[in-house]
């Protein structure tokens, strides 16, 4: 299998990086970074242990990239615009995308922008951050879920998933796509937003018996919407992520890095498609819609 | 009648200054800004005029006042744990307080720590500032509404709204408190908080679409709420608060201003009690009690 990664950041370049650290054939996009991993090759410092990937691989150009048959996309949503003049180059006709994305309604974009094309989402339960060029910070987790799009091959995400597994990274085909969406977007939705509008990192927010309320709160309406919208999410999944985030060491979801270094926030589908998927089904989440709303505020007005 | 102001700042300093400054008899009780407005008086900037009133009446104890038939009390909220050690040195058998205060749940507390005392709201539409030691800075409005707590003298209520009327202050009896009260919170509801937790005075808010819309929706609560509680408010009030809203110079609600200033929050009776009041009426005020729990999580990790 031959892989490609556009959006080589803290998710693309972790995932890519433990492939092509294990001997995968991986073949890397870069933007600001490149330049400086054509020469040096990036690091990636992680609690598994840290390693380098030489530049070999590396590309400033899309249409300098060979023809991929598996294209990991580790680019923020904000970016999607992009994405179409990207993957042109990229894919061929059996070629699979993975969206490495957060939020609801990515792929049904790229199936509406790339009609035939194979499209799968790949769910990431990482701590990971970008911390300088060509240099990436695994924190904490690891695990990526990958669910199949439609008709996407199966036995080709299966081989990818073996692949990850055999570079040392958790990783299992989710049966159901929506279902492993909705499940990830049960933390995502309440810790990205509130630590941007509470100015405040994850373990603060924890230890608050306010915060935490709403945080449960929050949590709970994600699952009533998922319902809504026949996705049979269960309320035990709920203690299960405030457990994990109590374990946690102090952290700032991707929005609050975003929100923290002047970068667009991904609210659109993080917030604003779940929130009109549900209500579509009848079933307003208010206090997300009130999130959606006061992010949508601050990222207007910033000055 | 004799008029006593507890708390003399922003609001007690502008409606007992109007009585006093039209000749009615008025004591006012100070704390800190005491020795400085015993010597210089205190000045009102007005819209409506600039006025000074003399420093003769000005206290610096409660103990060393008159007993009073009528007893304003301007302080915040966040003070009424000192309410009633102050009130039973000014107060005789007939006195009636009249609190003009922001929330709901006052008058219950008041009657609670002093059974028999003639209780009663005032409700101030009105922007002003304490902006310095015996200076209280006018900027809009004034209009205060004054509603009987239980079986408070509605006589002695009306004579205190003629004496407003004939000092320049436009004032009504309310004819019921409740009503009232939930009227006032349409407008304190959104913008205390949402000032707070945005960052932002009522301009911003007013001009961006999203937090506009979650004005109206966390107002659509309020009337929700209050018609819970059995509080007929109509959901046209909603749009006349909005257009008045809209004709406001930039400002800062009182709880943006105790934020600013490191203060105590109001959120006790503005959030608090009237989600509790609802909640006991079987009716959840989402977005409000979200409001309420992103605003005590300020509150508390404040450094």
């Amino acid at each position: 299998v031959k892989y490609a990664v556009i959006g080589t950041g803290a998710i693309g370049g972790y995932y890519g990086g433990k492939l092509a650290h294990a001997g995968n054939d991986v073949h890397f996009l870069f933007h600001s970074d490149y330049t400086h991993v054509k020469e040096h090759g990036f690091r990636v410092d992680s609690i598994g242990g840290d390693f380098i990937v030489p530049g070999t691989n590396a590309y400033g150009a899309a249409a300098d990239m060979p023809k991929c048959d598996v294209v990991l996309v580790g680019l923020k949503t904000t970016n999607n615009g992009i994405l179409k003049d990207i993957l042109q180059h990229i894919v061929h006709k059996d070629s699979i995308v993975i969206l490495i994305q957060n939020g609801l309604g990515v792929e049904d974009d790229l199936a509406r922008d790339m009609p035939g094309l194979q499209t799968a989402g790949g769910l990431a339960f990482i701590c990971s951050n970008r911390i300088g060029a060509g240099h990436i910070h695994h924190l904490d987790q690891g695990r990526i879920n990958i669910g199949a799009y439609g008709d996407a091959s199966r036995d080709v995400l299966k081989r990818v998933c073996d692949d990850f597994t055999s570079a040392g990274v958790e990783s299992h085909l989710a049966e159901d796509l929506m279902f492993a969406r909705w499940q990830k977007l049960v933390w995502n939705i309440p810790f990205n937003g509130l630590t941007v509008v509470l100015g405040s990192e994850t373990d603060r927010i924890m230890k608050n018996e306010s915060a935490l309320a709403l945080v449960r709160e929050m949590m709970n309406e994600v699952v009533d919407g998922a319902n809504a919208c026949g996705v049979p999410l269960k309320r035990e999944f709920i203690d299960a992520m405030i457990e994990t985030t109590m374990k946690m060491p102090p952290y700032s979801p991707s929005m609050k890095l975003d929100w923290d270094n002047r970068r667009p926030m991904e609210i659109e589908y993080i917030y604003t498609r779940p929130v009109a998927a549900a209500l579509a089904h009848g079933f307003d989440m208010r206090k997300i819609s009130m999130l959606e709303r006061q992010l949508r505020f601050l990222e207007k007005t910033r000055v």
